[in-house]
């Protein structure tokens, strides 16, 4: 099984940060040609998505849209005041797969890997995984 | 790895397409007879999803909670006006995993393969994979 | 391939119950030593997910968000009254892959395995894919 580890440096609470390049690198060092990719966020309060990366707008509206819909201080238990960011690593989700044919990652003409934090600014992980 | 690639074509902005079917069938003309299926979604404004098949209202139900969760006006900063689609395609998610057990699709009783069009009428790619 | 299913026994309509241990026991018994774990339900009106597991106030609060973003009694279709419940299962999603390295779930260090029930109680499967 190849296992690669990416290190992602958010600067905000909130955002979402490319790393198509990345993660293609890390496969390119050393993946067979061929699999699926497993991306996996070994953290509670970020997640992973794929998603357009012709235009920064996406972004920032994906994240504006979550933060109104769990708003931070929305009444959670949670003593943290982090709850907002354990349920949108949930709805957005862990873990994600992407093709790799031929060396390359087969990803649809607009799209982009992108790690979401929810609760940074933080030093993060992002596995890689094939087969 | 098996790979196939389906056309699904939808008719309307948002709707749910069963390809249940489509996908079993890609799998008997080549995959081996056991794995795990990544269904994976090309696109930025479509997803897929697991959902009841028996009755239609589910879908529908699906459909028009997704437009009044998120809806296409709400002042987004994405110039294309289908920022809205965009980030329905993150919260349901760009692939699925379905077991494929003896030759057969390993769902449950209830349970359908669905794309999720967000922002039709389009021509519209379900990519398929095994291994 | 592995494959083992877990029993699980929800007491409430809506719940997370965490399964971390017993999918890490299923896997002891006879998957190989390194692979990419499928966990995927076999139910229209359940999840998976992974989230933190160190406070049980993160499950309420993810719990008591999502009753609320989608009320039982919101003017749907279904007839059957849960369509709320499906759509639920369709935003955290039926399927989540985790690292499985050397005989060891790869989890975060507050991440925990969560099944979620949208619509018990009722006696559910969860299906565990290895390779």
């Amino acid at each position: 099984m190849f296992r690669a580890t990416i290190r992602v440096r958010s600067g905000r609470r909130e955002e979402l940060i490319e790393v198509t390049r990345e993660v293609a690198h890390a496969l390119a060092a050393g993946a067979a040609n061929d699999g699926i990719v497993t991306l996996f966020v070994p953290h509670t309060t970020a997640a992973v998505t794929i998603n357009e990366n012709a235009d920064p707008d996406v972004q920032h509206d994906m994240v504006a849209f979550l933060q109104r819909l769990v708003p931070s201080d929305a009444g959670f238990r949670h003593a943290e005041g982090n709850s907002d960011a354990h349920i949108k690593a949930s709805l957005v989700g862990p873990s994600v797969q992407v093709p790799w044919v031929d060396g390359q990652l087969g990803l649809g003409r607009w799209q982009g890997l992108y790690f979401c934090e929810f609760d940074g600014p933080r030093t993060r992980e992002l596995q890689v995984f094939v087969g």
